[in-house]
């Protein structure tokens, strides 16, 4: 069960002047299941794109990226289906992720190139492109404002809760909304998982603002999570900006509008990274690693990762187990050049459990136990060798987790 | 349940003369339990060791180096206790692990410096001392030629099966023999592992080629395997050459004596690395992963083990769910520069999976189902982009590796 996470309410969603979202049933996957989105955008919307770096990306990535790369065609239209990644299919994928985008542009009488194309689902299967193609006009004709909290549910796979938010900032009187939704719940790892999130702001800005923030978000969000170190072919997280706030322009990125905006986007792209963890598959548990006091970013991030990712540690949080020195192992096979153990210290929430190279002389099982039993429990190592920090969220490895991914297809 | 592994019969381990070992119930771990055992070896005897590689490494771990560092004082006896690893414990574990060999150095009249000490189980807790030098007269008193299998299960912590293999070659006339032992179930990964391994030969040779052979056989066995990824504090591999068997010295590294003794003792090493995996923590297949046509050696060990770790493929094998998509993910974020997907061919066993970046035309579901039903498979990666190649040997990944690793120490 998600670990602390509720769907949002719809009325918790603002609408973002600019933005409409259409949903249908295409019976890509069961019957019942809504599985196809469309987003359109008003002409004017920037669009920035983030996306998996794994080599054997998913065609509609190859494709998504393309066409964000031709300016001369601004983005109007965004595509998602779920079901089926259309990954690891060859020159075949290409032409069936051109030829959804084909159909939304006819559509909506924009150009092919001006479409973005999303799947997420099983790979190495063919695109069900005839269901997609015949569901589509349901999908636009469903075009709404206030559709946000049905899009976050179209593109749910493995996810129990759909995950969305909604902000609102002030620049000077004028109200600037950011609203989000995002995907995801296994795969998922640091630079980017299988995770789709598409957040938009009615903000006017520059596009090399917009992508700007975009990375900075990423970076401080979806790359910060990881359930089961796996990166998926597929992931992508797209921020769009239609300038429809009536705010005067974001001047330039030393403004204090640039970092608010920033920051207010960076937030609300930490809910939906944290929301994944939390919906993961098959979590019990929400689990943040700080790691401090380091000799750089790196190192502080690979400490984190391979605590985050031993299997060992993340069946013992599971069984609220605190056989800790399996962490302590962990931070010594991270990989830091010339680590002193000695030096550190691990905490369990407030509980200092190592150092010195061993067991803290303070710590007693019970606090161990005690913080090991909560659903949502945060582990510190302080490295002792620099100012550097890095944070990731996890969750615990269940017996669930093995139940859900023996099980994905059938 | 351990795939396609019994345990040896007695007969088929063959003594190796100048080596005797001795097994004794410490009561570290549970009544009835064999915990502890003493390997001494006659004078004369070289002795070589890898290690663990984790930064946290354990007690035991710093003192056998150290141990091994001083030529003047030959090693002449191996003390191994179950139950506590003796590891992240700090100053007073490393007091621990040197009156353990002070203990044993006065029972068999040598001197403390020629002992190396070996401990694995839970980290972290301290070592019961008292126990261990209580329970060390009565594993000298046994020290026998032929208690290899009880050696073997002796050192067993959460193994199912004993493991052990024997070999004898022939020089000219002289046989020449190889018994090793070696327990490891789970947080097994390249760089060793939970893993110790005892290997020792009659066959006379110098100590640096005795050293290059454990190193040769460590990079082509126990580097070769992993079940979870989890590096060990504690990982010992110690191959001993008592010199007793006859033959006239193995002459120089260029000697046909020299490649037939190394390949013979990296079988027996790569047999016992198997055995490890066979029985990984949860196995119920056995699986190795080939990559082949590889630009470096380090790109092939890359991918074969960005699969071997992937949860997610560990699942569907455990599934019998041909999910190989999962594969295909796996190899492109495993890191490689530049990598072509649409070069690269998979095979699970014979059956051609995929190529030109998707599935290949020829594949049907049913055969790739035919094979992921079988407990023991190929993985076969061809990268066509060089002459390098990499194996590794892994396991699936099932609801009793979680089970297992939830109660560990309950």
């Amino acid at each position: 069960m998600p670990v602390n996470l509720k769907p949002p309410l719809p009325a918790q969603l603002f609408p973002i002047k600019g933005v409409t979202l259409g949903i249908a049933e295409a019976e890509i996957r069961k019957p019942g299941r809504k599985d196809l989105l469309v987003i359109a955008l008003e002409a004017g919307t920037h669009v920035a794109g983030m996306f998996t770096q794994n080599r054997f990306c998913a065609a509609p990535v190859v494709i998504a990226r393309e066409h964000l790369s031709i300016p001369e065609f601004a983005i109007r239209a965004l595509i998602v289906n779920t079901g089926n990644a259309n990954a690891g299919t060859g020159q075949t994928g290409i032409g069936d992720a051109r030829a959804t985008c084909a159909e939304v542009a006819r559509l909506l009488g924009c150009d092919t190139r001006q479409v973005l194309p999303f799947s997420t689902g099983v790979i190495m299967e063919p695109l069900p492109l005839g269901k997609i193609i015949a569901g589509l006009p349901a999908a636009v004709a469903d075009l709404r404002e206030d559709n946000w909290l049905a899009a976050a549910e179209a593109i749910m796979t493995t996810d129990i809760v759909p995950k969305a938010v909604s902000k609102q900032i002030f620049f000077k009187d004028t109200p600037v909304t950011i609203t989000g939704i995002a995907k995801g719940s296994g795969m998922i790892h640091p630079n980017m998982a299988t995770m789709l999130s598409y957040i938009a702001t009615d903000a006017a800005l520059s596009q090399p603002m917009l992508l700007e923030i975009a990375r900075h978000a990423t970076e401080n969000s979806f790359n910060r999570i990881t359930v089961d170190g796996d990166t998926s072919t597929n992931d992508a997280f797209i921020l769009m900006g239609t300038g429809l706030a009536g705010n005067s322009p974001v001047r330039d990125r030393e403004s204090a509008e640039f970092a608010q905006l920033r920051d207010a986007i960076t937030e609300v792209a930490a809910q939906l990274a944290q929301a994944i963890v939390r919906d993961g598959e098959g979590a019990s548990k929400f689990i943040t690693i700080q790691v401090e006091g380091g000799g750089s970013a790196d190192e502080c991030s690979k400490t984190a990762y391979a605590i985050a990712h031993s299997p060992l540690v993340k069946t013992a949080f599971f069984a609220s187990d605190p056989n800790l020195g399996r962490i302590l192992a962990a931070i010594g096979y991270a990989g830091i050049e010339n680590l002193d153990v000695n030096e550190l210290q691990l905490f369990l929430d407030d509980v200092l459990v190592a150092e010195n190279g061993g067991r803290a002389s303070t710590y007693r099982e019970q606090d161990g136990q005690r913080v090991m039993k909560q659903s949502e429990i945060t582990v510190r190592v302080v490295l002792n060798r620099g100012d550097a920090s890095a944070t990731v969220w996890t969750c615990d490895l269940s017996y669930d987790y093995v139940k859900i991914n023996a099980s994905y297809r059938s």
